[in-house]
């Protein structure tokens, strides 16, 4: 088999573009005398690959002894591997160490913790919070787990591409973070984050981003001799100085999780493991933790994500629905921003949980949404199920799943579901390379999406990173969707956007932004770009300190929030009276001469929104609220606004409802309806695909309860 | 027009058994010229009944400056209740002093918070935590409140049903307690709360509590010399002396609120305005705020209950779900068990977001829905809506709400459902007088339903009340209506129920129960009940003191709190192997030495299920075990244990996900098949009606996506 690779648009087999479609099929609980036929089936529903974990629990049961090979196949990886290259399909690999998968300890040797407690995570208090959360660069975990891989990888390298087998990716570890983060939080762990050493990692974490303790110091308020002496902060309250020592320990762990997938990749690399890496982030909103992960591997590492929508009672919604596609769509965006074709490597299968049901409808639109919404590979997890191994499942003992092909073989209408889905994108090759049309672009710095980690609660800024990445996917995103733009988003600190003047660019905008950002949004306009800035132009740097590169060069001043608990503060902008603010609003205390006022707040005719003419003819409109979307007149605003700057769209819908997405390859497109909703829809929708000079009437459409409608389209010949 | 009268079973006009179909229709914000107009839409959708409030923001809007009757309807009162008359509706009337309604200042008078802040609501640091919310009974707001009521009530006494006039009934305030809970907690005004006063409010309440100081300084672990110097503790530890005060603040706030209503009832009545009365607990979880207010009252105020499942972006799910349905059950049931036929005086008919949309026939399932699981009246919220009065709307200009009648007489599909559902009603008004039939009772102590509002995060005892009441909705219900049964509920402080020991009965306990709710268990069993407890035989009573009275009649004792993190506990119940636990497990310490065990857990073997007859031929089941309703096992279980108590199944249907209810009065039932899924399902019912000796096969049935089907069924005549 060839080997896969990858680039910013798809994969590639062979050389060409093609999607991964994978399933997750795990050989310690699937009958051995069933693995071919299942593989068969997955096959026949258009998979091309299967993924599955190799668990250290099972192979490693006293440490040192290891158990591969079994008659029974529990343990039989090389059979299982040999099984997939005779049924033509290739296989991610993901040898851990961690697992999670339901499994007791995670996947973690059973013995591990047990015998070795002092390579626990730890919390700010110095103990450790979860018997099964392990410190990732503690040196001695890091033995045993070079014990394991010195026994897993050669197994799985003799198997690669390149050697003749079908395993072609590799996985290290597993949903990175969340046995720390969803625990307790960061790992604080002595001796790892090496406190109180001057070559300790924090302390070097520290010298490189300040230089000096005098400049740390400045910052922090603190007066640390060393950066050795430096220890994070327990302390809750936001002032700048403790958001600076809380964001900076976050962006530490961060790193350490980068340094930890280098380690495990090196190792692998050392026993022969040398295919394609790739990493599952734990959700649509993780993927921002590996900016440094990513960025050490050069795009070297392909991340993706995990894009469940529910897993049991505990999650708020029981079937996808319009607010997971906002989510979705942050994810596959966020993912080719960091230069990969968006794969979600969880795509659910079923659940882990029998209620609430995963109904076979609901996974076809959310499969679908997720291709609409830019997904150019997945993996269904799980593909099949079966019996845990004796004592190895934490929840059952039996992981059935509720899969496509259930533990017994049973054929269940989800596989028709994957089998039609298979069959679609079959039918499609040239969706592996598509790209979604769009008409309107939103720059965002990706680290917004992991400021929740560090900044919550009471601070003295006008407005908090966390509020506005809600204002993002719940505000932004979906207030477009619901007035029929096809937004994209783009980096903030990539250039590339920044070259292309013909499409307007919102930026979603605190207090905060590098200067480096805010000098690419002024080189933007700078080139005739036409920018919507929202809430807040921002006053300081990331590190909270003062910085106006942008108001300076569109020479306007600070905001003032107003609408406290009881007021009744009236906003009307740009033609819309009467905008209901449901998160913040603020009065622009500084507006550029040059500028025209569009929108006010009543008492008071404080201005709210206003725009101007730049430097080198850009148009900037600063429009000082962040709302979640919930009103008409949200749609009606952000239309009004985007029409000033001349965005034109590339779908007219006319039922809010009802999302599309137009994906394009050359002279192909698919229009995608997206109804996430438990209500039939109908709607009547024109598009206007990069190869057609006129708009396409596509006619008037009924979409039943959660159901996603495509329509094909073509350039004539 | 006759008067309105309600009993435990239904409403009564003219003495006969009536359904309240009513809608919320506001004269101040629907244009005069359309009033007569949209009554007869009412009418037609088989409406019987209008509510409005009376705004005192509108009709009071400088101090002693009344304004009523203006020519263009905003604050012409008499002249809507005239058009209501003419057109044959009753009026509930609904005169504040707060609305809500999203009116400014929640429809208080406008000057009144700003020309005497002294009556705001204080935290329990004194201070006021939102400028809207009051201190209830502030003896200068009920000096204002009486001048507002010495103004509107007489208007409306000219229109009572017994004046010849359509004003049928009448609700103090709206929503009672909302406007201290949602904003910041309890009111600890200390004026109203009589802090430091031998007389004051708090000192009384504790007087009558506990009689003498030495008895509460015993429990509080204090030494008070007088209960006047007692004050409210903002510890948040959850000791028993801790939660001994922080239950009893929240028992006596509960009891101000009584308070509150009795004082604007008598009000009313001195202003004439003698209807029966009526209060709308604020959502489904709330209906225990007011057993102190039914207790005053007698059973003369119907309390009823508002059913929204979306009113913004910030409510979890957009339509109905299972989990809304269980809890609308224990809503309708709290009520029909406090005496009333259940009420929902805001019936979604729309919404104050136009984002989540509304669906029609979401609604549609959400009213056919709420009538199977007990509904015997309605109020739709709204009926018709329209501008705002300009300045009084807190959201929005036009009040449209996306309701059945727009803002400009719009008829919308909306409106076709509340045709097709009051057609529903009207072509059966012997479903006024149903009753639903049920196979097993979960008796309940109603307390518990408010106990989050004072017991949450850690505490000593092995498991918390709400955590219990959490597990009455999402565990035990849920896996019943999934298992098929019929559960209703009971009260465990009411005698009824222990009359009847033919139907098992379930009883939801954590540690702690009055002793009077310990003797009605033990009563039942020996009076030949079936019981199943669970999780804890109860080893506190409502002081948290020892009380082991159903303890000691059973001979067992304690139990222990298994499945800490990372354990990996194994529960094997009933032949049920591999129970999986999401909640709480425990250990039994102590079993009846007649008792045969039924589930154990693993590693260790230590007792989570056992049964045990006893004196008087009861038989009772401990299960040890609280869980979220998840897995299929958890209906195993379920059913094998009620199986073992002897409950007969009253309808049997095929598919879990659809939940079902029977509803008869005499010879005629109703069998109602709820599909508040996304998906269409199929199911297979059979039913047995109390009126027929064997069952009936309803056959194969296709539900789509979010539908309740009904199926009528009557005996041979």
């Amino acid at each position: 088999m060839r080997p896969i690779t990858f680039d910013r648009l798809c994969y590639r087999i062979d050389g060409r573009c093609a999607y991964l479609n994978s399933g997750e099929f795990h050989y310690f609980r699937v009958p051995k005398k069933d693995w071919r036929e299942r593989m068969r089936l997955l096959k026949a529903a258009g998979g091309n690959c299967l993924a599955t974990y190799t668990p250290w629990l099972i192979h490693e049961p006293q440490e040192g002894r290891f158990v591969f090979g079994s008659d029974d196949g529990v343990t039989d990886v090389e059979g299982f591997i040999a099984a997939a290259a005779a049924e033509g399909l290739y296989v991610v690999a993901r040898p851990g160490p961690y697992q999670y998968s339901e499994l007791v300890a995670a996947g973690l040797a059973r013995w591990l913790t047990e015998a070795y407690p002092e390579i626990l995570a730890r919390g700010i208090d110095g103990k450790p919070y979860n018997p099964i959360s392990v410190s990732y660069l503690h040196p001695l975990f890091l033995e045993k787990v070079r014990n394991w891989f010195a026994a897993i990888c050669p197994i799985l390298a003799r198997h690669t591409v390149a050697r003749g087998g079908p395993v072609a990716l590799a996985q290290p570890d597993n949903e990175l973070a969340g046995i720390h983060l969803w625990m307790g939080g960061p790992d604080y762990h002595p001796e790892t984050m090496g406190f109180g050493r001057p070559d300790g990692r924090y302390a070097r974490f520290l010298r490189t981003r300040y230089g000096d303790p005098a400049e740390l110091n400045r910052l922090y308020g603190t007066d640390f001799a060393a950066f050795e002496d430096v220890r994070p902060t327990a302390e809750k309250t936001q002032d700048a100085p403790t958001l600076r020592r809380r964001k900076d320990y976050f962006d530490f762990y961060c790193s350490t999780v980068a340094e930890y997938v280098q380690v495990l990749a090196s190792m692998m690399r050392e026993f022969g493991l040398d295919v394609p890496l790739v990493h599952n982030s734990a959700s649509t909103n993780m993927n921002a933790h590996f900016l440094e992960t990513v960025s050490a591997f050069k795009g070297k590492l392909l991340l993706g994500s995990d894009h469940y929508y529910n897993l049991g009672p505990d999650w708020p919604q029981n079937n996808p629905t319009p607010q997971y596609a906002a989510r979705v769509f942050c994810s596959t965006e966020s993912l080719r921003l960091m230069g990969f074709p968006p794969t979600v490597w969880e795509l659910p299968g079923g659940s882990c949980s029998d209620w609430p049901a995963i109904h076979p409808n609901d996974l076809k639109a959310c499969y679908f949404a997720n291709l609409a919404l830019g997904m150019k590979g997945h993996n269904y997890y799980v593909f099949t199920g079966g019996p845990n191994p004796p004592g190895a499942g934490s929840t059952t003992d039996n992981y059935d799943y509720g899969a496509g092909i259930g533990a017994a073989g049973e054929v269940r209408p989800i596989y028709r579901v994957q089998e039609a889905f298979g069959r679609f994108i079959a039918e499609r090759p040239w969706l592996a390379e598509a790209r979604r049309e769009h008409d309107v672009r939103i720059a965002v710095n990706l680290e917004m999406m992991r400021a929740g980690n560090y900044w919550a609660g009471d601070h003295g800024l006008p407005d908090a990173d966390p509020d506005v990445w809600d204002f993002v996917h719940r505000g932004l995103l979906t207030t477009a969707f619901c007035a029929s733009f096809s937004p994209n988003l783009c980096r903030l600190d990539a250039d590339d956007w920044a070259d292309d003047p013909a499409t307007p660019v919102i930026v979603p905008s605190g207090q905060v932004m590098s200067a480096a950002r805010q000098q690419a949004v002024v080189r933007f306009c700078r080139r005739g770009g036409a920018v919507l800035i929202a809430p807040l132009v921002p006053a300081l740097d990331e590190r909270f300190e003062p910085c106006t590169v942008l108001a300076d060069f569109l020479g306007c001043g600070g905001a003032r929030r107003i609408g406290k608990d009881g007021d009744r503060t009236r906003l009307n902008i740009d033609g819309v009276p009467n905008v209901f603010s449901n998160a913040a609003a603020f009065v622009c205390e500084c507006v550029p001469p040059s500028a025209a006022v569009l929108g006010t707040a009543e008492p008071g005719g404080g201005c709210v929104c206003w725009t101007a003419k730049t430097d080198g003819g850009g148009t900037v409109i600063h429009l000082a609220f962040r709302w979640l979307h919930a009103m008409s007149a949200h749609s009606r605003v952000l239309a009004n606004l985007l029409g000033r700057l001349g965005a034109a769209r590339k779908v007219v819908c006319s039922n809010p409802n009802v999302w599309t997405s137009l994906r394009t390859a050359g002279g192909r497109s698919v229009l995608f309806l997206v109804n996430l909703t438990a209500a039939p829809l109908a709607a009547q929708v024109t598009c206007r695909p990069a190869w057609s000079a006129d708009p396409i009437d596509t006619g008037a459409r009924e979409l039943p309860a959660m159901t996603v409608l495509t329509v094909d389209l073509a350039a004539q010949p």
